[in-house]
This record gives C-alpha cells, sequence and structure tokens, in this order.
C-alpha cells in the first residue's frame, strides 16, 4: 500500500560534496547535495545552490568552482560548512581544512578532501530561488590512497564517501556491494 | 599525494533509478544515475539523459515522467533497464516489473518500486549527446513499510534504497548511520 506525501525535493540517496568558489587569496565553499553529473560530452556536472549564497557570488567573479568530496571520517566539517556563513567566519580557519591551488582553473581544491573536481561555469539556469549552475569537469584529483590497483580509478572501499540522506537529515557511509552493475541484468534477458 | 585523473563524469555516490515516460498503454522506463534535485521553489528534479532514448521520445510526448527507485534487492531489475532497450523488448514483460496510474500526471510509477515522484516537464537544455530534463515534483508516494514511525518519510533502514559506484560500476546498498545532519558541524564551532 503506498501513500501520498505531496511534493518534495527528496531523492534517495545524495552525495554530500563541498563546493568552493573564488580563489587562494579569497575562498568560500558550501555544503552540496543536490547536485549530478550533468552529460558525458563534455563531462558535466549540475548542481542548485540557493541564490543567496556567497559561495555563488565567488563562483561569478572566477566562473570557475570545485568540487571536493570528503570521506564518511570527515561528517563533521562537512556539516559545520553547511551551517555556517562565510560571510561572518572563516570557515577555513575554523574548520581546518586547508586549499591548494588547482591544476587549471583559478579556484582551489581542498587538501583533505580525496576527490576534487575542477570545474568551468558552461550554464546557469534560475529557478525560484535557486540556480542550477552546470559547468565543464576539466580536471579529476584523487589521493592515491583511495585509488584501486591499476592505480586509475578510485576503490570504493578506500574512498569510503560520505552520503547524505534527505528527510532524516543523517549522513551514512556506503555499505556492501550488492552486484555488479551491467552485468547482474543479463541473468533476466531470455535468450 | 593526489594523481590527475583527467576530465571524468564521475561523482561518488550515485542514485539508481528508474524514470518511465509514456502512458499506462505505451510505457518504457530506464536506469538513471545521473539525476539529482534541481531546487525547492518549487520541487524540481534535474536530470541528463543521452538523447537517442526511446524513454526520453515518450516523455517527449507527454511533457511528463516518473522518477521509481527501487531498494538493493532489486539491483537485477534496475540493471536489466539499463542494458536493453525498449525499441526491441517489452522491458516490463521480461522483468516482471508492472506500472500502476499515477495520481497526477498521466505516466505511470512503477508498483514494485517503493518512493515514487511524479513530475512534469518545465525545462530541456541539450549539452553535447545529452538533454538535461528538468521536472516539477507534482506528487510523492512512498510505500508504507518504509515510512518511520511519524509516517511521513522514509526510514532509509526499512527503504534499503539502491546506490550506484561509478568508475567500478557497481552496486552497493547504503550503511551505518556516520551523524545528524546540521547537527555534528556545530562541534567544529567556536564560543
Amino acid at each position: 500500500m503506498k501513500k501520498r506525501l505531496g511534493p518534495r525535493e527528496q531523492l534517495y540517496p545524495m552525495p554530500a560534496v563541498l563546493v568552493v568558489g573564488g580563489t587562494m587569496d579569497k575562498a568560500d565553499a558550501m555544503a552540496v547535495a543536490w547536485i549530478a553529473i550533468g552529460g558525458a560530452t563534455p563531462p558535466t556536472v549540475m548542481m542548485a545552490l540557493r541564490r543567496t549564497r556567497r559561495t555563488l557570488e565567488l563562483i561569478h567573479a572566477t566562473g570557475e568552482f570545485t568540487v571536493n568530496t570528503p570521506r564518511a571520517s570527515q561528517a563533521a566539517e562537512l556539516d559545520y560548512f553547511g551551517i555556517t556563513s562565510g560571510r561572518s567566519v572563516d570557515k577555513f580557519a575554523e574548520s581546518g581544512l586547508t586549499l591548494e591551488p588547482g591544476s587549471i582553473v583559478s579556484t582551489p581544491i581542498i587538501v583533505e578532501c580525496p576527490h576534487n573536481l575542477e570545474c568551468r561555469v558552461t550554464r546557469e539556469i534560475e529557478v525560484g530561488e535557486y540556480v542550477i549552475v552546470m559547468g565543464e569537469i576539466l580536471e579529476t584529483h584523487a589521493e592515491e590512497s583511495i585509488l584501486d590497483e591499476t592505480g586509475e580509478k578510485p576503490a570504493i572501499e578506500n574512498f569510503d564517501p560520505l552520503v547524505y540522506i534527505p528527510g532524516m537529515r543523517e549522513y551514512r557511509r556506503l555499505g556492501e556491494k550488492v552486484a555488479d552493475a551491467y552485468s547482474i541484468g543479463k541473468t533476466i534477458m531470455s535468450d
């Protein structure tokens, strides 16, 4: 039996990343869960931000941003960036997270986050009080300790990324493997 | 030490949902991981689909779609919808998944998926070989068995949604709770 819950901005699960705007001299960051890949030609990210965010102002100033994924052990730092405003405190000084220059864009990446994307804004779409920012992904950085044996991609056990659960408003880590994608579905195909 | 991996359309983790297009008489569905909330005023979903998808044709025909989230135990069904095309087989007949009418839109929802969103297309943006489809969320359905004790929102343990991990191309379930959001970050704030 299903129950109607009304229109809700909930989808399960959500990522939990830190989006940085600005430069090494003047940067701010915010916690973002409303973010996904927006295409592969070119590699694109899309995210919905409140229009009033200081990080968005800084993104507008340079036309660039970075997406930094924390480990599950960094839940407090991510949450802190979500509940404070860079207009009143220096989030980096207080949280202990630090910045280093990106390779391509002028916006820095977060040293302590093991996975980082450098992005350049390609388009913005206003939706009510929010702005959907699309960016081309120009570079990916990964801490070597999170890579698999090939050294070419993250092994999720090593990475242990944070996950956000809306509604309940909690952070989780990933659990056990269920199946291989592009594979388990073949068990359903008829001959 | 970080390694540069180049531009990649990867973000961790991703949801794993079935998007339905069409009507009770003629429907198709596809597996989608590139999807997120696109704003709250109004509640909006955004997703990136390949332009050539049959489900997209059906979404264009009605201007509506539904987003259906499977349980971890339905990984084979979700994967099957991702690796087959509705142009050559009847995915619903072969997978055993069934449809029921939505409450608001003409596109049906998937009975066996415990969480469903009814959406109306508000905007489309072409990005290379992909189309970003934005839709207003008009209704949410949740299986009563996944709700928490208030009956008003999903309890994630009861829900047990599927999660997709790009790169490794595997499905996982959610793991243990790490912390409460909008709360754990306060431990970092100075007085």
